[in-house]
């Protein structure tokens, strides 16, 4: 079975309003076993939306459709069903008390718009819906080869009552394909998108059970295993299978799983061994510690940190050497791990992360040295840096460099395991 | 002319990613006149992709693409367009290099699998890219019934690119229609929504011409103008003049224009008037300081932070009476009030902001008592502090408590223009 999913409104098409809803969709049909294979967002236009229903209908078994059944003028979802599929629209009594039910409950006068909620296309059958005024409309209808029908489905448009709908009245209708699909995501941090795929190797060939797909975000790169059986054992075997494998070859680069980032891992060993830590910033100007206490339970092992931009600052809370920043420069692997060792000794913590300034740079100026900035991590009895070249987005460069210095503690905490 | 927008990826099929990128463009093409009927979403299927493009080319005279055009199998855009058009992909040398010399700056061998990027469809146009390695590809395709002919235009998925040159090299191309609509924003703090609202009065009227509509982000109030006209000029006039009627509405709640943040205004008023500021950070970990240090030429004003989520770090690094924190609590107006003259006398500056702890809520739970973050100002001869009440959306609660401390700086730095 293949599933489509169209959303209606001119306030999505003008940009006015981001659809969330096919989003949602999708991930409902899919934890059924029913790919969705398109999205369709489209304008409140009655011949447009019957061209495009129609297209949906002869390539699709299953179209989930969203917005456009208000009372208001520019409502034309019902309508448009109706033209699809040939018939008239015609009143369904118990939908109508239901709405005039509604404005009762209200205190109101039900202005007379609203009875166009309770038409429907003929052959149709209302869905109810328990929090708002409009029905949805589930009705059969035929390709145009005429040769197999297509479930088509309207739902509000309105998040919440969609939702609602959707889990009340068409889940538990619609019968999945008996297939099961389920995801599963493993995070790594320290390679690129091309290099990781090139490790995987046949991984992430497309015909592959299950698929390994590869997406990057801020210097993260996020392996997606999609797993398809006749059950969830099955689905869940073939992940830790293919997971296993990344693992191997990936080994070290990759940190955690899900929505899992560094910093919840950096804390998670942290705390499972009663170590604690400090940072020391410039060039992360406070997002290191800003990552960092936002994970919870961070308040056991993140014992503070400081924000020194200027030499001054980075001499008088860290007690870095003046001398050592005109020489070797604030942006440098000394002034990183001058910074690391104040920092530890200023909290008194077992590991503290310093990062230098991040040399403003142009993304489009390649010529001239490749600008670097610094990370140090200080420990009891060792001294350890890592530089990385700024390239690509400035945007993310702050980013990058938080991640860059969370996996320096990551890599020296799994090594003293 | 008639435009749709079309993005690729099975993530956003699946509904693993959210597309952003139709609406962001849809809003780009509607301000130069272009309206977007379509927004088309659609798994990584060679197949499936020619079929859907050609539809869209039929219907269409402008088809923006984004996305499957990274160095993956996967990415399957280029072969689709070329299949489109019926052509064969060649390569275009210039690229190639271009795509050599990234690798080379970022001091890493090309994987063999990024000269895919270099391959385009015989007869189309490349678009640099400055910020990644995927070139967009710019194409004249004929319609099927051959008598006018459609732009279809490819752009990376990664959202930062895709604006980047969406506006640097496909903008500038695009003729708009005569009609023209503008747009505005002003932000406001320290007011709720419907406050807002019924100060403003009639201007949020749906039929006002330019319209006046209200969104909130945590915390932050925006009134979004959108004016219609035949020419830039008329739109200008009428947006200047609705502003107006907004800022006497709500005077000193506004704030900003645009983008505009806090921080940025912030750091223009002391950087106008050569004043220097510091941060003592508890329940904000570290987040005032990240979005000062994000400002551009924060460096002039900002001299850094601490970061200090326990009481010993708030006695060691701010001289915070230790008695005064057992006396009135961490979480108190008093505590605030020592932090911020702790960390002005550490970094000798004019100004220093403090925000104590946030204590953890429920935000379900209405019994007991409200629980609330402090900030506090200091200055030279003064000492302010303002206590927010915790309620809404926990994973906010960091952010409302930064844009309280920074509105409590902007308040003070207008009283003494």
């Amino acid at each position: 079975m293949q599933a489509e999913i169209i959303a209606i409104g001119s306030e999505l098409t003008t940009g006015a309003k981001l659809d969330t809803n096919s989003q949602w969709l999708s991930r409902q049909l899919l934890a059924i076993g029913i790919p969705v294979r398109y999205h369709v967002t489209m304008a409140d236009d009655l011949e447009a939306m019957i061209a495009a229903f129609r297209t949906s209908v002869d390539r699709s078994e299953l179209v989930l459709i969203t917005g456009g059944i208000g009372p208001t003028l520019d409502d034309l979802t019902r309508q448009a069903v109706a033209g699809l599929a040939g018939v008239e629209l015609v009143l369904h009594e118990p939908s109508l008390e239901y709405i005039k039910s509604l404005f009762v409950r209200r205190q109101r006068d039900m202005p007379a718009r609203n009875a166009i909620q309770a038409m429907f296309p003929r052959g149709s059958e209302p869905i109810s819906n328990p929090r708002g005024s409009a029905p949805g409309i589930w009705m059969q209808v035929q390709n145009t080869a005429d040769d197999a029908s297509c479930q088509v489905i309207v739902m509000p448009g309105v998040p919440s009552e969609m939702k609602r709908m959707f889990q009340q009245e068409v889940l538990p209708r619609l019968s999945g394909s008996g297939r099961v699909i389920r995801h599963a995501r493993i995070n790594c941090f320290g390679l690129g998108e091309s290099a990781a795929e090139e490790m995987l190797g046949e991984l992430t060939a497309r015909d592959r059970d299950p698929e390994v797909g590869i997406t990057v975000h801020e210097a993260t790169i996020t392996l997606r295993i999609s797993a398809h059986g006749s059950s969830e054992a099955e689905c869940q075997r073939k992940i830790v299978d293919t997971g296993q494998i990344i693992r191997e070859k990936l080994s070290g680069f990759v940190f955690g799983v899900e929505d899992e980032e560094l910093e919840h891992i950096v804390v998670r060993l942290l705390c499972n061994r009663g170590l604690t830590l400090a940072t020391a910033e410039s060039g992360t100007g406070g997002l290191l510690a800003h990552r960092l206490t936002d994970v919870a339970g961070f308040e056991q092992c993140f014992l503070g940190g400081v924000v020194v931009p200027t030499d001054s600052a980075k001499r008088k809370l860290l007690d870095v050497d003046g001398e050592l920043l005109k020489r070797a420069g604030a942006i440098s692997a000394e002034a990183a791990s001058a910074m690391a060792d104040g920092c530890r000794k200023q909290f008194g913590t077992d590991f503290a992360l310093a990062v230098t300034e991040c040399p403003w740079f142009d993304p489009d100026d390649f010529t001239g040295e490749t600008p670097t900035v610094y990370a140090a991590l200080a420990g009891d009895d060792f001294d350890e840096s890592h530089s990385h070249a700024l390239v690509g987005d400035p945007a993310i460069a702050k980013s990058r460099a938080a991640k860059m210095a969370l996996n320096l503690l990551r890599l020296r905490l799994l090594e003293t395991d």
